[in-house]
């Protein structure tokens, strides 16, 4: 079943934003290390659209803590252009995530490609199981 | 007395420091909100240089909250321009501690002047005298 | 005369940002420079408002040069808040403008109020005269 | 050959870089985006110790673009951490570099690990070959 959230034409969720002056570097395109704070959007956004935004997850006491990133940079893109970052669960466990993104510019040209992994930990730092009301929500969407 | 950590032709501490790409915009110069991370580091290693690293003072509870910021722009630099910040204690009580910066290049050009105000506060949020000893020293470089 | 794009109730042009995971530092609130950022995302919105986008400013060779920046921090949000940036212009000649800000939580509290001013640069650095018409739409909104 | 720039014991350049503040997230360490900008401070410094600063570089007309940036999260840093970016070329090619690195503390413990891919490209963004006296530099430290 494909949630209202998610985009029915390609099924990925998406998330727009507005590249500003302090996310460009001196070649005058995005400095490529801000992509993964646009992946950060993306996933944010995508768990709220879901009913578990990110922030009350951390309330409740769990982390999803960065295990690793990947971005490939196919296109660039300057500043006060419009950005779609498309997210999608790509593996899901208990205790793991994985989100797959696809940065596109107004006329869907690829721009990043990337992926980032998760690991679920509890407020002494060790590795929890996510709540299950959050994985049976990803499990619909994957 | 000037301390030793204090530059003895000029009375400012100096702090050294190499501009990123990251630190750069599409003008090809520093984006103007980040000189003002450019002032934290010019305090912070202010205050390591008097025995009081920023760090120490947190981890014994305090904080020195930013009250207000300012900064003029006098000239630009750019990638790679290795830029000086000269630091110094403008004004002081047993709550309040005021910075001054300028930030120059190489030859000594003015890029930025500024001036950050601080409140010392405890883990409650309540505004705190600053550790006598603190206070002391900076008094003597003052 | 009230733009549509300003706000009827307060005479502010308002944007709505919401707070990144990398916007917040270890105290858990808004890093105090990021606020420069937010200024910047203000202003871009209210031009943009107005039919004078930065962007298509700076395609015709107009620079807005940042001469000096203030703000003062009079409350903390931290992540996933929604803010809105208030924005006006308080000062503007043919050569130079004042943008105003204010920044505030849902509950319209108070975070952060500032300023930056601007002047008008060629593509030779040199002082120059704003586009009449958008000093003319300017006028119109102060 | 081990040049003087490159640690003797462990065949790595090595970089000292401080935690700032701004570096740092609401979980007390740095965010993980931030490690790209580390990345680059530690190619820089590379190529600066080889003699090839990436400034000098770019105002020869060559940019070497990142096509690609993958990083392994160990472990967690905090703020005023003293770091160690160590550099290495994993690969070269006549119009390709890739970078490897590692992101230790002052115990050597491992934060983050990664990699970056770069293509030479001129100024019509057209890949080209890198200068040859820049490539013969790096092929006698790989």
């Amino acid at each position: 079943m494909v949630k209202p959230t998610i985009n029915p034409e390609d099924n990925w969720h998406h998330t727009d934003i507005r590249i500003r002056y302090k996310d460009t570097d001196r070649m005058g395109v995005v400095y490529y290390g801000n992509y993964l704070t646009f992946f950060e959007v993306g996933r944010a956004e995508y768990m709220r659209s879901l009913g578990f935004p990110y922030s009350e997850l951390e309330a409740k006491g769990y982390t999803l803590a960065v295990t690793d990133a990947t971005a490939k940079f196919h296109s660039n893109v300057g500043y006060d252009a419009l950005v779609t970052i498309k997210t999608r669960i790509s593996k899901l466990t208990r205790v793991q995530v994985r989100f797959t993104y696809l940065v596109v510019d107004e006329e869907d040209r690829l721009l990043v490609s990337g992926e980032t992994g998760h690991v679920c930990i509890n407020e002494k730092m060790k590795a929890t199981r996510m709540p299950p009301d959050f994985v049976q929500a990803l499990e619909e969407v994957i």
